[in-house]
């Protein structure tokens, strides 16, 4: 394996090298701790990745034969078009290996995938105060001036 | 029947009184003239709202026996619970009955029926200029801090 | 509670009462011992009838406030029409209520759904030596002269 | 291209020289003249076929550059598994190309798929009294014994 970066696919061999990235990201949005993830949600998620019925996906960005960063997506439903959204979930990169293009690079291979899905837009959601990850997400899309409502039960 | 506000589901004999609603709704949010929903997509999402596999869900809201709101809600997946995430998409109330709590019995009535899903939460989009709408998600909500990007094709 | 056999969606708390219902159907099918289901499909699959994204339902019969039988269908895309086909997989009656209309019952409960959902039709597989299953089966729906065949991986 | 068989997910390209195909398939079913497959439903079929949500899909034979075989399959849930079925509901092969191994590539190309995807079984149904095609399923699926009940509405 060279230096290059690749992103593809996650397999199913992945699980070990992709589980600390996963952890990771949570840890980022607080879930960590006693308030990490319970493993059921985990492994369900993890599961749906290789489910042939679920529409959601994962890749992941390999380098030197490591896995550095990771990007889940899932095509849903929207009144406003026959084709499904791509909703572009979670993006993370190891702390090591930050702006060296990863983030970049899996935002890329996201819109290759939906765009040839037939997608007709990807979208995501950042908090209004991250402005690292904006500083990127300014640059590969839209900011799109909507702000997200939210009722938990 | 009463003047009472009356929210149900929506059925098939609604459809030339759900229509105005629906094209009010996307009028508001520029897709009128030149730039109006395509037919096709239109008959397509009324379709799936009495599709059993599709989770597209659509609610009216009657007051005298007419139609004076719409809310739509879909069910998608989610990398961080095992039970769906429910998006309200579409809410719309009539221009003659606007303030007499139409929204806020759409919104609830989403709640209802998402929470008796099991789905652990409800969210949705608005323009962060929309303050109108916003004094209403205000109180029945939470302003999650989340903004939305997104990349059309 | 009366006498009367009431037919009804299962519900969360029926757990302990749907589980010896689900085994004793997976028993008939071979299922029990050392070739038992996993408590991790019967878990994921209780799991599904409550989630609202996807298209897998359990209806229960109730008969003096016992469950005596059970049916689960799901919905199902087909390429010859616009809306799903209603597969009817698992149907069970408890030993000692045979003979009393359960299954008949639950088998028209489903019609009644799907057809209400707009499904152009039911269908579920039996083995063809299972004669008692087909005695009933030939008063409600057509044998439709189709037989199946499977690779098993 | 040389005269070696490929078979391949099908593309938006196809459209005119799939449309034979699913023509002579429908006609074969009875699906012909005044009991035609009404053109909404071909194009709705065709839609989904590169619907990143729907877990329908279609392979094509291509033989000399000319379609000559396809098949449709989707994946939907089971009961007694955590991984959907796959099922396998169209197929059909050009007349003047019966009998060279067209159906066999075809039923084998969705084993590899399904079997990649993590699907447990590939299944389908054939009508009792077609033992041409029996002649072909004996020798790459085992008969189940099921047979087919159905209500129509």
């Amino acid at each position: 394996m060279s230096d290059r970066l690749v992103v593809r696919p996650v397999s199913q061999t992945d699980f070990d090298d992709w589980l600390p990235l996963w952890d990771g990201y949570n840890a980022f949005y607080g879930r960590a701790g006693d308030t990490r993830l319970p493993d059921e949600i985990t492994r369900t998620t993890w599961t749906r990745f290789f489910d042939a019925y679920e529409p959601v996906h994962a890749l992941v960005a390999e380098k030197d034969g490591r896995l550095v960063g990771l990007v889940h997506y899932l095509f849903h439903r929207s009144t406003i078009s026959i084709a499904p959204n791509c909703y572009l979930q979670d993006l993370f990169t190891d702390e090591t290996t930050r702006g060296q293009g990863v983030g970049r690079a899996l935002i890329e291979a996201v819109y290759e995938r939906a765009s040839a899905a037939g997608a007709p837009r990807v979208y995501w959601l950042t908090h209004e105060t991250n402005h690292t990850a904006q500083a990127l997400y300014n640059k590969v899309a839209e900011h799109s001036g909507f702000v997200v409502y939210r009722k938990m039960f």
